[in-house]
């Protein structure tokens, strides 16, 4: 934390906000964090940041108050925030020179505090089925996994999908993939593969072995994948283009490799491959997503949770690349 | 054509073929060259040929005769071939380690010949409205900017669509997005600039200026592209997807900067970018297309006519990048 | 005008309205007609509106004052309106048992007033390429059979188009057909079919004879038409389906022929046949629109310009199945 | 069986026939039965049938022996039959006046043979979780609902599913929904109910209560249905519609209540509902469906088996209205 340092840091509110007419005022019950956050916390990541700033996007909570325009919430509603707030639902805002990457705990102040007021139009109601721990883990991890499998990729029962990792927006997307009737194949290393196959994966190979590709390909009788939900980026993009069936999708979301992708042509264009760029979605597409999680009754991985007190070891533990994700619980009154 | 040679390439047929009971003997009126051909003849391109080999893939002609279960074909009708002819509709055939590339003069004899006999389900309706020499361009570069801005990246009026490129799938991307209502900027050299916008291109950037990137900018309102048809390949990837609009389309086709693909990964993930990997398309899409060349009146562009004679010269011909399509005019009896 | 009556209507606002922090002063150069005016203005229909009532829901106009938080759009900016202002993009609001129709001049106030004041949101840049008149007329003719054939039913190059009428909307529908490459065939009376060839239609069948079904196979080669832009309805979405071609669509737009749909079950099962239920579009799809209309520089049709004070003579035209659209000038100061 | 009398039918092959080149023979091992094959027993459907006549359209068995061109298909294999042999994948066979329903125990002879010989291309590989009894229910009513959920309507996890009925398509919609991930709701009479959760629907409604509709309003918070699987027809359609989300599909299946549909033109062109018209699915949707039988271990709902010489008895029981599907078990050697 050294760029931001921690006294230019607010993690708490000691203050109760007062929502404008617009807004609510969320009592923040659980805050999951992403690389991210770290990156933000530690580098400022090239925003321009109003100190003393608060980070975090991804909350779940619980509304005391809302001012008097607020309509779709009650006082008591359990919410969500959405990690892109501009984003309604289509085509996102931006142009071609300037993406807009507006986010919560970025260009917009951040959710880990106490409590939180924020244009009631920027939560999503809480799924009924979850606490505040997994439902915080729902507007960008689960969210990315979710727009990209179902709503560009539009994965369907019997499908294969490939699931080269065991992060936060993996195993929401191996989650995401069994609860669509698909067949699911995690690359990863060993004592990750027993872990996927408990959460339901079908199969699992060793992602550091050389020959892992071979396996995918024994796997589905050389027909390789319909679906490779990359979170690895770099090269890698060139493995998932290999290992895509004819026809197949390559979700493009993660940059663990390099924020260069690269991939050989040839297979792209001989197989009709479609190469989806993803970058989380939309409030409406968040909606979705909860109504589907309370249906199937998804339960998100939770690696390990710390209080309040202990973001700094919480951010190292991003590091370790965790099964799943990474919560903060924030403390009640 | 050291590889080949001429001794070991066939280039007429001097005995009609008889066809066979599902086949259609064809008298050949011209065929349209592709870089491919070139390669094939110069090189096998790892193919492995049987000799004597026909070259050429994309022919226009009359049916002559026909087996008896042929149905759908009458003596007389105008055909022209299909450059794929396993891919019928849908989903193309191929599996993930091996995509299926049996095109026409190469895994498949050519049709460079005075007649040739082949399965009457390979062969398509010519158009009413194209003579042979025009109607021999669509079966692969006319068929493959079809399917790419219409089958695959669903172009729409008022899109806009940036070319960079005059050559033959290049051009007929210029012609597509045209009848199809959208907006086109051709990005080329200074001399080819003016020939695209008297094709009816909109606008046009000199692609040998450094800033012709920050042009495309500009004559978007910094919206960008909707569709990039990129006939380049190679690092150009990542320039058409800094160029492409939110939600935008890149069609992948050419290698002519390398069979090695890259982009930076951020704007293809903050915008919502897809890629398309295109090679070619199926026999229904080119019976589509077919219909929209006639209907729309779209005329192919052709550089230059050789006689069957002067392959040697077409085939260097295409070396130098020619504005449009070189064409073989196959002698009458 | 019995229901309602002049002294319940407000045709102009005599004092400027001041504009709201979010909202645009317009001035209004003209504005469009469509049935549903005439059916608000003479029955209600149903509505619960606030007198005095201004009726209309499509305008253009110029922007003369603007409120502070207003982005976008600048004074002097041509401007049209947005007849359905809550639908913003993705999926339109409602639920099963109400769906959404809140409009302009119907559950909101209208624009048929010299002057008007609404959220700028509710706005849209007016094309260059359109007066106020031509302008006037996107909002809903427009936008219904832009968002029917382009955005709902994917029209294409080539597809061949059938429009049973000559109104305002169907009108649309054969330019926009037209500028999408398609093949347009018009169901009218006589007189009226050679207007719709001059306009571009490639054939017009005469829908006063018996057997202009046959008119339709017989054009097509038993093939069928792509789309039925269906501004008819009733009985008649059964013809549509039995015209429509394997695979083909069906846009339901009309109830000219009553309230109730009816169609043989076999021809829309064992054809694939897809039947959409349109009504308008969203904000977005309006701007898609726009682009596209200045793009293609089309120009709507309009039968006949009233003056202000001709309001009734208007719509009594309105019942005489205009050709096209009716405008009301607006006067200026 | 009046109308063709068991005299022109045949139930069972007595010698084996040989398979042409490209044909595979296949023992049967067993047949299932749909409503259209009483039809067709019992009136000819107003089929030009050659006698004797087989009927019957959907089978699985293992194949004896097959043709020398045959390619992948070896004998052992076990088969499943497909409905519509022409249709292979994209746009289906016909025009708009003939739809194209070439169908096996219609146009083509039938299956309820002990030996049946046919071209290999008609044949799909059994899926290996079912055994034949089971396996012979997927080409009508399985892949009818498959194609309509998944191909047609592309169902999502989360969405809401209603199911108007429990005969052999209803219960492959309610369990293809379930492994699709989304919520059911089964109009039914009450006995089947109780059944019908059994196998995985949420809700069950009362259709003999005339306020069911109002139930399935209370289930959804008024939001409606995201799917209807339409299998009743008739004036149902409306109700359908009525139901329907805002955006929401009805797939029109069945003609239970006649061959004619009609519905209230207001809901669906205000709630942008989408009807597709669904007549069973091509060759590779098929083998789609049963990669996805596989994966997600569906299992068919038969509600009672019979013999080979209880073909009447089986066809009365049809009559009946069975919760699931009737299946007749073909001898062994």
């Amino acid at each position: 934390m050294d760029a931001i340092g921690r006294e230019r840091l607010t993690l708490a509110t000691y203050e109760k906000p007062r929502p404008a007419a617009d807004e609510a005022l969320v009592r923040v019950g659980a805050v999951s964090l992403n690389h991210r956050d770290k990156m933000v916390i530690e580098s400022g990541r090239g925003l321009s940041l109003a100190y003393p700033f608060t980070p975090g996007s991804d909350m779940a909570g619980t509304i005391v108050e809302r001012g008097e325009q607020v309509q779709g919430f009650a006082e008591g509603d359990r919410v969500i925030s959405v990690f892109t707030p501009d984003w309604i639902d289509g085509r996102r805002p931006g142009n071609a020179r300037t993406p807009a990457y507006r986010t919560l705990g970025g260009f917009y102040p951040g959710v880990l505090s106490e409590y939180v007021a924020m244009p009631a139009a920027w939560l999503v109601h809480a799924p009924r089925t979850l606490d505040d721990a997994q439902a915080s883990t729902l507007p960008c991890a689960g969210l990315t996994a979710w727009f990209a499998l179902v709503e560009r990729a539009c994965v369907k029962a019997g499908d294969r999908v490939l699931i080269p990792g065991t992060g936060g927006v993996a195993l929401f997307g191996l989650l995401i993939a069994k609860m669509s009737g698909a067949e699911v194949i995690v690359a990863t290393q060993p004592e990750k593969g027993e872990r996927a196959l408990a959460l339901g994966a079908d199969h699992w190979v060793d992602r550091s072995r050389d020959d892992w590709r071979e396996a995918v390909y024994a796997l589905t009788d050389e027909e390789g994948v319909d679906h490779v939900l990359d979170v690895v980026g770099g090269e890698n993009l060139g493995v998932s283009v290999q290992l895509a069936a004819v026809g197949g999708h390559v979700c493009q979301i993660g940059a663990l490799a390099g924020f260069d992708i690269a991939s050989p042509a040839m297979p792209l264009m001989l197989k009709d491959v479609t190469i989806h760029g993803i970058g989380t979605g939309s409030r409406r597409a968040l909606e979705r997503f909860v109504r589907a999680v309370d249906q199937a009754r998804l339960e998100p991985v939770i690696e390990a949770r710390y209080t309040f007190a202990e973001l700094p070891q919480a951010l190292d533990h991003l590091e370790r690349r965790p099964f799943g994700k990474i919560v903060i619980d924030v403390p009640g009154d």
